[in-house]
């Protein structure tokens, strides 16, 4: 199988209890991107970039073996660039700088070679241009999986429940999933975000961990308890990417595979918010990966007979 | 083994967004008895009640086997008395009335029979009434668990600091181990209370969950997720309970079976929040309480090889 992801590629400056950043190299695609070809899975990435993105960072997407046919280059635009600043509890952020840029008009173009794709990511983007993504497809994807925030459901609420209606999965976080459904119970508000149309929801609860809501079946992925949360930026992504990445690897779609995948993607984000936004992720070797698997695997495992 | 439990009997009043009780039978020593008994641990509480306290209260310890010896009844007093009212998100709650009435000036006897008991669970109370339980134990305890509240770091903190240096558990809440340890990685904030007594440090997240630290391994135990959290009242304490009462039922002190126990814990409280005070975990079945600990599983497990 192979993956089609379509989000940002941003640059992002970073301001932590720890430290802050230049612009560093950012975006929803970016992280699904490298998380997915972490884990060997053929990926491609839709975009947009502006003629001040470095090549070094091109260079970071060949080296990682990322698709980006779909990365249009606006030469004479600038790259989109956010900044935001983390408190001490880091699951709260206050958002300083938003220059949307290129990505003010972006209409991605899927190229012909990836309107087959088997899994579709669409990172969180306007719901229109995940529609139109899906409206380019040539063939119907097995899977489609949508990250969306609470933004869209405040400006952009009936396109937003067109998209929702025509995904399998929906990642999403609790204080959204309970604006979604107007339910506070996370049980209610995915059996009601399951009658919108994705038939499996994750609801991300960030350092507490992920569930997986698919029929009337419920599983939980812990987040791995940290010394330090260095710089939470790209989690979100970075999660939904390793989902993804492992289902596609995998070529198995199954509710086993997905609880698989849903600890694949936990154990990746908790790389990426040890270091600010790429750093960890890039590096990662596959030793440190496996040992990650290994503390998951410690941290819920217990004998089960009673 | 036989398990001794220090906290109080209490009438509580409690209102929730699903309704509102009358004074009903409540606090710590109840449910960790309760909990302790259903898992078929010997279990003896020392408390204090007033000549208010209803017959058929005092029915609901006999009938579950909970040794009451240690009971003292003052019949010129009033049974200590807490009214509370919780809101939808259920992790917070405002106290509307506290009597202490016996519990003023209530110094717990330890019957002679139970001061060999081999795990002592201390409820939440003042640490100068820890201390003295501790003080009437006639051999050592192989196990003492300590469970406090950020009210005691505020009004008792040397006594406090005296108490938990010499425990084996304490269970605290996350807000409350960030503040005594001064640490907001709750990571950092276990370690530096294992420093100060306790080697094991269980850490409650109410609807998050309970994450152990024993040495330099830690396992969580999710919270199971409910279509509704009825009343939280108790939860912490019949986790509490649940976990001595397995340890105690198993005498088994490892570090694996107390995984174990934490997870029965958890199963236990899941019940207590279902309904008002102790009504459901006062009517458990076996089937029930095996077939949670089956969700429970079902929750976590999953195909550990990638």
């Amino acid at each position: 199988m192979k993956l089609l992801a379509v989000g940002t590629v941003a640059y992002d400056a970073i301001e932590t209890p720890f430290g802050k950043t230049d612009k560093i190299l950012g975006g929803a695609a970016t992280y699904i991107g490298l998380a997915a070809a972490k884990l060997g899975a053929e990926v491609n990435i839709v975009s947009v970039i502006g003629g001040d993105f470095k090549s070094d960072y091109i260079e970071v997407f060949h080296k990682n073996s990322i698709g980006i046919e779909g990365v249009k280059k606006i030469e004479d635009g600038k790259t989109f660039f956010w900044s935001g600043k983390y408190h001490i509890d880091m699951n709260n952020r206050d958002t300083l700088i938003t220059e949307l840029n290129v990505l003010e008009n972006f209409e991605p173009q899927i190229p012909d070679s990836q309107k087959n794709s088997e899994i579709v990511m669409l990172g969180n983007l306007h719901p229109a241009i995940q529609l139109s993504v899906l409206a380019q497809m040539s063939v119907k994807p097995k899977l489609v999986i949508l990250d969306t925030m609470d933004f869209w459901m405040n400006t952009a609420w009936d396109s937003l429940l067109q998209i929702i209606s025509k995904v399998d999965v929906i990642t999403i976080n609790d204080a959204e999933a309970r604006q979604l459904s107007g339910e506070y119970s996370l049980v209610k508000a995915a059996k009601k975000i399951q009658t919108m149309g994705p038939k499996v929801v994750i609801i991300k609860k960030g350092e507490h961990g992920a569930l997986l809501f698919s029929e009337n079946k419920v599983f939980f992925a812990p987040a791995l308890p940290l010394e330090d949360v260095f710089d939470p930026t790209g989690a979100g992504d970075t999660f939904a990417g390793g989902f993804a990445g492992y289902l596609t690897q995998t070529a198995d779609l199954s509710y086993d595979n997905m609880k698989k995948a849903i600890i694949v993607g936990s154990a990746l984000a908790s790389f990426t918010v040890e270091k600010f936004g790429t750093d960890k992720l890039q590096n990662l070797s596959s030793t440190e990966f496996e040992n990650r698997l290994t503390e998951f695997k410690n941290l819920t495992d217990y004998n089960y007979r009673f």
